[in-house]
Formats: structure tokens, sequence, C-alpha cells
């Protein structure tokens, strides 16, 4: 069968998450796979990189179908698109590929932008996009405290209690920290996450960019491989995904 | 009476313009003088800036009120605050101004921000904060063609028919066109504009950016000081009012 990458964007705001949910409820997933339903007829399932929890956003997703016509990419991309009109995803991206492509399995890395605005008014045009702290942040202290998380750790303290995944061991290859105007902007690269990870660690951060928090209290926590360790965690609203990483075919 | 100067933004996505409306009817005047009258009992006028119109945002709205009593000035942005937390509207910076500051009539300059997504798949993250153009546009060219209409002019042709300002003659002193990753981004700067100016220039640059138009064709437009000789008027919500200039006092 004919299988096709499909780079996705999404407003997580309206959907339960990108993952399947029972009928009535909407997720990404759903709302894809209805759209394959509707243009070409067939019940097909889609698989994807970064399995995204509620109100969470992408801008890079990727996911990938094995549909059994061999519809050119574009129309692919098109058709969806154009049943997906009401919704708050789309296509932006349709290539044929390889049987050895998986959007999960072959995915060498993830990126995610997450954003706070770190003033006393409330959010307007970005409600719903970052996540509102009444208090400024001290974005530089914050930068210097994502740096301890750098690298090969166990990250049980940044972890969610049901994390499935077989081992704590992560390796953050990014963790940058950059003031943009009345933002504070967080971006993390690694080959992989675990469950709440990057939320964890942005509402640990945030606890040092309120001066709450110590970059040595990060360490510590992190030394500590323990969940209670962990600082508030952040909510979805300020999360992105920014981007998945495959190797070059 | 104390006057106080408001700095706004909004989501114009909800309102029916700036401009208090009947009552039923959102406004973004209403929903600050319903804040104001929340907090301090006072039945206050706001005035303006820029009046935007429906579907129009702002992120450097200014405005001012007299208020009767002689509340510090941060106490009157978070108690308006407090009250707009339902609507898409805040007040980013309240100041105590004398009474020879006014809104309207002091401002020496506005700045507006025009965005275009030019891509085939729909907006999902910016729906309402963008105009969606499904072909590419030759931000190069737009660029070019608005250069034509830098400086005094007759504007006839970008006003629309109802505007009620006495002259038709305005300086455009900034008119940028910028490509920012999948956006055309077109920057206006004048003392002041007439009603519908930016959408109809951002309109006609569009046909350029097309290739429908020239850059000739846009300077014959506008030398034909003729509404019919206007290309298509762009759709408020990609319309943002940046910016308002004060001398300093």
């Amino acid at each position: 069968m004919p299988r096709y990458r499909l780079d996705v964007e999404y407003d997580g705001g309206p959907y339960k998450g990108f993952q399947l949910q029972a009928a009535g409820t909407p997720s990404v997933q759903g709302a894809l796979e209805t759209a394959i339903a509707a243009f070409s007829g067939e019940a097909a399932r889609v698989f994807v990189a970064g399995r995204t929890d509620t109100g969470v956003h992408a801008t890079g997703q990727v996911t990938h179908v094995d549909l059994a016509r061999d519809w050119p990419a574009q129309v692919v991309r098109d058709a969806m698109n154009a049943h997906l009109i009401a919704e708050r995803v789309a296509v932006l991206e349709a290539v044929r590929v390889g049987d050895e492509f998986h959007a999960r399995f072959s995915a060498r890395g993830r990126r995610y932008l997450y954003r706070i605005l770190d003033r006393r008014p409330q959010p307007t045009l970005e409600r719903g996009r970052v996540w509102w702290v009444r208090g400024a942040l001290d974005a530089e202290a914050m930068g210097a405290a994502a740096e301890r998380l750098l690298g090969r750790h166990d990250f049980t303290t940044f972890r969610d209690v049901h994390c499935q995944a077989n081992s704590p061991l992560r390796t953050l290859d990014e963790a940058m920290v950059v003031r943009v105007g009345a933002e504070v902007q967080v971006h993390f690269a690694a080959r992989s996450f675990l469950h709440k990870q990057v939320r964890s660690m942005v509402g640990t951060l945030a606890e040092v960019g309120a001066g709450r928090w110590t970059a040595a209290d990060v360490a510590d926590a992190l030394a500590a491989r323990d969940r209670a360790a962990c600082g508030p965690v952040a909510p979805p609203e300020g999360l992105c995904l920014t981007g998945v990483v495959y190797d070059e075919p």
C-alpha cells in the first residue's frame, strides 16, 4: 500500500489531545482520519511522531498513513484540507514515502517551543496560545537553570506518574530561554521526551524565573529522581511541537 | 477631572469594531466603558486614537478617559483588567496625563501591520489573525509597488466611499513588505489614515504579489483618484493597529 508522510499543523485548543478518543470527543487523529475517510472512503489509521496532550499545539507535527489507492500526494493534502476546513487542523505537506518510513519510529528528534506571557494584563490575541504568568520572569536566570538539564539524565522528576516509557533516561540536546518582547520563549530539543517532560521542566524553570528557586535547586530536583521534587507543571496552552527530525532518505 | 491614558490590546474578532454600538452589540469601546463603570461606578466616555473596524485587531491602541475620582493609574489598569477577564480586551498600561493630552487629536502617527498567510493549506493557529491567500505572493514585487504609494498623495482610490475625512490627502511615511516564514507582512506608518485605506492598499498590493498587477498599475490607480481604480479590499482579520505616536511630553 502506498505510504504518505503528512506534516500537520493544529490549534490544540478544541481537541482532547492528538490520540483518537471515544466517538463524540474531538481529537486531532480523529479529525485526520475522518478527513481521509471523507475523500477516499478508506478507514485508514494515522501514526504520529509525538502524541500531544489536550490543548497542546503543533506547527510541525509529522504523521504517516497507508492508503489502498495510489493518490498523487498533492491530491491527498488538498482533499484532506478541504474536509478539514471547519476544524483547526491542516495538512501542510504530503509526500509519498517508502515503507521503511514510520512517523514515530523513524524520528531522530523532536523540537518543542513553550511560550510564557509574563505580564500583569491578561492575554487577548494570544489567549490559549501562551501561559499567562502575572509576575515578570528573569529569562536569564531561567536560561542558566535550563543548562543544568542538558545532557543524558534520569528524568524521573520531570516525568508524569502515568508515563508509559520503559526508561526515564533521556538526552536533552537543547534547552534555550529567550526573551521576545513581552514573552519568555523556551526551546527544547531531544531525540524523544517523556510524558509531560517539557511542561514539567518549564513549570520548574518558571520558579527560577520568579526568584523562588535557584539553578542549583533545579539540579538538585533532577538528581533526586523523584516526581515529588518537580515544580508545578506548566499548563498545556503554552506548548507547541514545532518540528520532528528524520534522517535524510 | 483626572485624565488617564490607557494603552489597549484586543482581538477584534468578537467585536463589531472599536466604536460603541447599540446595546447588545459588542464593541471594544463598550467593553472598556463597562469595565470602568464596574470598578468606579462612573459612566465615563473613552476616546480613541484609531477607530478600528469590525474584526480588526490592536496591540498598540491608545485611548483616554476622564474620571471623577483620582485613582492611582495602576489601580485603574488592574481594576479594568479584572472586569475585562471574560473579554478579549486588556489595558496594557495606564498613565495619568494632563488635560492637553487627547488620544486622537494629540496623535502624531499611527502604525499598522497587515499579515497575509500565502499558502495552500488553511490557517489553524493563526485563523482570524491573518488573511489567507491560497497562492504564493511575490513579496519583493509587492514591496516595490508599495514604494509607489509613499509620500503625500490624494488617496481617493484607496478610501472607502463612506470615509468621513474632510480631505483625501494623506502622507504615507512607511510602506514596507517583508516575508516572514509562510507569511507576508506589510507595515504602514502615517500621521493618519483614511477609512479602509490600509486594507485597500494591501488588497491592491496583493494583486501585484499574485502577478496580476504591476507596480505601474498601482501608481496609475493612485493617480486616477478614483475609488473604482482600487483593487479588492483586503479582509479585516489580517489587520492590526500596532502603535500610536505622540510628541514627548
